[in-house]
């Protein structure tokens, strides 16, 4: 899959993606990253990329022409088929990225990346973009970290980049469940002792009370993922003994 | 505030903590970031920080006594009040992290976020923390991403972080609603027009323009926003009439 980040500071990505997962698929080849400063495709004088909001206001706005030229400039150089990429504009107003958005995402062979930063982008330039995502509803400096994130999210989706040791049916969000409770040594920490059935060596328990604590603490925790699952008969069956007291 | 990273991946945090707010906050002063690799806290021949896991299958777990040790040498290093503190752990099965959990985390004087990576937690781990946060419903390598991300949206709520023409009423989610849509030259962009109301220079009019845009764009986009939002008879009234035909 090809990566093309268009930013004004290529330099933040150096360290998340020089330690993560994205570096290991990198190195196997199967993330191929670029990074585009649309701060090159400014050709005024003092090479501008903001400019006033026309009716007033504090702060800034990216201007279309340096931000189109960027992409256009990629998409371009890289003659990408349309239908095999995608371009996403970080934009906290968009729909909130999901893991199932990450395996969609993952489908793509070229993936185009636009972060602001520091402002607001001109409306204009929305329709440059396929679609806009947001991480969630909280506000930052800029598209950056949410590219980081996705990029994380999605090389994990890509095969051959996890080991089978991580592919990680414990993961969660994999099954619209939390995660199981994991414990390793020591047996007793501090007081705190590792459940006796983890220690009985009989697996079909073992698996049982695992998905068991999945789902009581997905009940706990996050009732709005439960709600979105389509639940065996056994799953209910088990959601119903966790209510009764005792 | 003082922020402390436990984390495997101290190297990682240079790029984003370099170019965005954050760097802002350290320069002046605002915010004091120190990295604590937990590896050091282990005292085995290899300075192993996981283990298999008890009851089976695939992956690593972290061990419970290098996290233990790393955060508590922190705390009683930095002896901060235990009420002007926050110790966080970064787990996709805690509560979702939200602009109004920025300004909450804003009030204390120091934040310590638990960072994992690659693996789960010894469940024995989580008491440590005073609470975990997730950013969001997707499966991510480590908890460093979702650290800069938190610590971009705090940093940006601390007194003095932001200039006065950032400090940004525009922004979305600061009043519950989607930022309005901005525009700056020029005003024909390849036929996009700017909307004539914000040339017209009749601040009472453009300001008028701008939250019904924003109501508009919350209601077509995020209407799970607007659900959670106190409105005014005014604001009612304004999507009442944008909801007649033409």
């Amino acid at each position: 899959m090809r990566i093309d980040m268009i930013t004004l500071f290529p330099e933040m990505f150096a360290g998340p993606f020089g330690a993560s997962i994205t570096k290991r698929a990198v190195e196997k080849g199967i993330l191929d990253i670029h990074f585009t400063n649309f701060r090159d495709y400014s050709f005024d004088k003092h090479r501008h990329v903001d400019d006033s909001p026309f009716g007033g206001g504090a702060g800034m706005v990216l201007k279309p022409e340096p931000m189109y030229r960027a992409v256009r400039a990629v998409l371009e150089e890289t003659a990408m088929h349309a239908a095999s990429r995608r371009v996403l504009i970080m934009d906290p107003a968009g729909p909130v990225f999901t893991q199932a958005k990450a395996k969609e995402l993952a489908s793509y062979e070229q993936l185009v990346f636009i972060c602001g930063h520091y402002e607001g982008f001109d409306a204009r330039i929305y329709p440059l973009a396929d679609e806009a995502i947001s991480i969630g509803d909280f506000v930052l400096t800029g598209g950056e970290l949410p590219a980081m994130v996705i990029t994380d999210a999605v090389s994990r989706m890509l095969p051959g980049v996890l080991g089978d040791a991580e592919s990680a049916p414990t993961d969660s969000f994999y099954d619209g469940l939390l995660g199981f409770p994991q414990y390793t040594r020591p047996r007793d920490f501090e007081g705190m002792e590792v459940p006796e059935v983890l220690l009985s060596g009989d697996h079909a328990k073992i698996r049982q009370w695992r998905h068991e604590q999945s789902l009581r603490l997905t009940k706990e925790k996050r009732p709005d993922l439960l709600a979105k699952k389509a639940l065996s008969d056994e799953d209910r069956e088990i959601l119903r003994r966790l209510e009764q007291p005792g």
